[in-house]
C-alpha cells in the first residue's frame, strides 16, 4: 500500500525521445478514438493574484492499470525571479482500487515529452515524405521537444527558427545545431514559412502569427502552443485556406486550440470538417495523401498522453527498481 | 524547491477534531461569500472497468500560500478484497510559483475531517441552542466524524443511529458510546428522526431515507451523503417543507447535492430559496431564528474546505519540522 516517490532524474532514466514513447503516444490516441477512454473535460485553476494558471488533466483507460492525474502550471511572474513559468506533475492511482500508487515529481518533463510525441505522431501521418527545412516558431523547451521528436519521424538537413528574443533564438540555433547535427538559422517567419515543408508553432502567443498568404502545396503546420481560451498563432484563414485539419480532441480544440477561433457560440462552421488523430492512428482515416495537400494540425494536449507516458515510465521505473516509497 | 512529503501519521499528529480546524473551514465558507476563491467545478473521472469514481476538487485563495488539489477516489469493488472503497489525497502547489511544495499522502483523513467540520459549522449556525438527541444515518467514517465534530459546537446527552448492517451498527454504538461518554442506542429511521433535534445523514443512498411526515419543529437535517448525480437520502418534500435551506455551493448542490432532486433542468423551482453558508459565516444572512424553525442543509464538500484543512495541516507540519523531502 506505499507510494512509489519518483524523481525527474529519475524518470528521465527510463523514458525518453525514442520510438518507445513515440508508439506509447500513438496508441493513447488509439484509445480515444476506440472509446476506451473516460476523460473529462480540462480542470482550471486560476490564480490571479499572482498571475498564474493551474491546468488538471487525467484519463482512464480500459485495460491500463494506473489513472494519471496530471497538475500543470504557468506562472508567469516567475521568469522575473529567475524561474521557469511553467512546471508540472503527477498522481498515478491504481486503476483497480483508486488508491495512490505514485507521485511523479518530473517538473514537466513527461508532459514536454508526451506533447512532443504528439507532434511526432501527427507529423508522421500528415507531413510530406520529403522535408528539407523544418520551421521552427518558439525557442523554448517545447521548440527543443518537437525538433527532437519529429527527427524520429522524417529526416530533414536544416531547420529555421524564429522568436521575439534574439538571444533565446541565438541560444536556440547553438543548441539544437549541436545536438542534431544540422544547421539551425534564424529567419522572420514569413521567410520560414515560405522555405519550410513542416513548420510546428509553440509560442503563447495570443495574435495569430502565421499569415494564410504564406501558405504552399506540401506545407503541414503542427499548431502547439494554443491551448487556453484566448490563445492563437494562426490567422483562421490558414485553417480555412487549407486541404486539411486534423486535431488532438476537437471538444478541447474548440475551446483552446487554434479552432476555438473559427466558432461562434462553441461551433464550428456548418461544412468545415476536422478529424481527430486517433482515425489517423488506427486507420479509419487516412493520413496524407497528395505531396502537395496543405494540412494542418492543432494540438492542445490530452490527459490520454498523460495516462499513456506515465504508465509508460511508471511501469519502467518500477522494473528497475526505481522510486522512494513513502 | 524540494516537495515535501507528509504521511498520514505526521497529519494526524498536526491537524484534528478540534476549534482550530473548525474555524479553518468557517473562514473558507467565508472566503466564497466574499470573492477571494477561485473553484472550478469538480472534475469527475469514470473508472468504469472496476466500478470506480474519482473526483478532483481544487480551489486558489487569495492571500492562501498553497492551493490544494484534492484527488478522491470510491471504487466499490475493494470492500470485497478487504479495502476500503474510499481514498483521497492533496497535492500541494505554491500560489506564488505554481510549483509543487508538498504532497499530503494523508488516506483520506483530511478530508473526512474538512467534511466533518463542515457539518459543525451548519450546526453551529443552524441547530436549535439546546440538543437532547443526535439521529445519526450511517455508521462509516463519516458518521463518526460528524458526532465527533458536532460535539464542538452543540452539548448533546444522546446517540440514534441508524445503518444497513447491524454488525456495523452495534460497533458504531459501542465505539461512539466509549469515545464520547454517551449513550449510543441503534433505532429505525422514523423514530430517529422523530426522537432527534439533530439529524445527519451520511449514506451513500440513491433513494430518500428521511421522509418529510417525521419532520417536527425545531429540527436541524445536515445531508451529508449525497453528493454525486443520482445520490439522494431526502424525499424532495423534506426540502420543500422546511422552513429553510442552507448549502454549501449552490452550483455544486444543484447538480451533486439533495438540490438536484428539486431541479428541472437544472434549476431549481423559481421561488424557492436557498442560502449558501458562507452568507451566514460572514454574517451576510442570520443564523437559526426560532427554536421551532424547520432547517435543512445540503453539504457536498468543497474544493476550498481542501485548500483551507491542508494550508492549515501543511503550515503546522512546517512549523514543526515533520515530512520528508522529495
Amino acid at each position: 500500500m506505499g507510494v512509489c516517490i519518483l524523481t525527474e532524474s529519475e524518470l528521465r532514466s527510463v523514458v525518453g525521445v525514442d520510438t518507445q514513447s513515440l508508439d506509447a503516444v500513438a496508441t493513447a490516441f488509439s484509445w480515444l478514438q476506440q472509446g476506451k477512454v473516460n476523460m473529462p473535460p480540462i480542470m482550471h485553476i486560476s490564480a490571479r493574484e499572482h498571475h498564474g494558471d493551474i491546468d488538471v488533466k487525467s484519463a482512464c483507460v480500459e485495460g491500463v492499470p494506473v489513472v494519471a492525474i496530471k497538475i500543470a502550471s504557468g506562472f508567469f511572474n516567475n521568469p522575473d525571479r529567475g524561474l521557469p513559468a511553467g512546471s508540472a506533475m503527477m498522481v498515478l492511482l491504481s486503476a483497480e482500487t483508486g488508491f495512490c500508487q505514485a507521485v511523479l515529481l518530473d517538473n514537466g518533463y513527461l508532459t514536454d515529452l508526451r506533447t512532443g510525441m504528439a507532434g511526432a505522431v501527427a507529423a508522421n501521418l500528415l507531413a510530406p515524405k520529403t522535408v528539407h527545412t523544418v520551421g521552427i516558431l518558439g525557442t523554448g523547451m517545447q521548440a527543443r521537444f518537437q525538433a527532437r521528436c519529429l527527427a524520429l519521424v522524417r529526416p530533414f538537413q536544416r531547420i529555421l527558427v524564429w522568436g521575439r528574443g534574439p538571444e533565446k533564438v541565438r541560444q536556440y540555433a547553438e543548441d539544437m545545431q549541436t545536438e542534431l547535427g544540422l544547421p539551425v538559422e534564424a529567419a522572420d517567419i514569413e521567410t520560414l514559412v515560405r522555405q519550410s515543408q513542416v513548420v510546428i508553432t509553440t509560442t503563447p502567443s495570443q495574435k495569430p502569427l502565421v499569415e494564410a498568404d504564406w501558405l504552399h502545396p506540401g506545407l503541414f503546420v503542427c499548431a502547439v502552443g494554443a491551448d487556453f481560451p484566448g490563445k492563437q498563432e494562426l490567422q483562421p484563414e490558414v485553417l480555412l485556406g487549407a486541404d486539411r485539419v486534423v486535431c488532438d480532441r476537437l471538444s478541447q480544440c474548440t475551446h483552446n486550440g487554434e479552432l476555438q477561433h473559427l466558432c461562434v457560440e462553441g461551433a464550428l462552421p456548418p461544412a468545415f470538417l476536422v478529424d481527430e488523430l486517433g482515425e489517423l492512428t488506427t486507420g479509419v482515416k487516412p493520413g496524407r495523401g497528395k505531396e502537395s495537400e496543405i494540412i494542418i494540425c492543432d494540438l492542445t494536449g490530452t490527459g490520454v498522453q498523460d495516462t499513456a507516458i506515465a504508465n509508460l515510465a511508471y511501469q519502467a521505473a518500477l522494473a528497475r527498481g526505481l522510486g522512494t516509497q513513502a
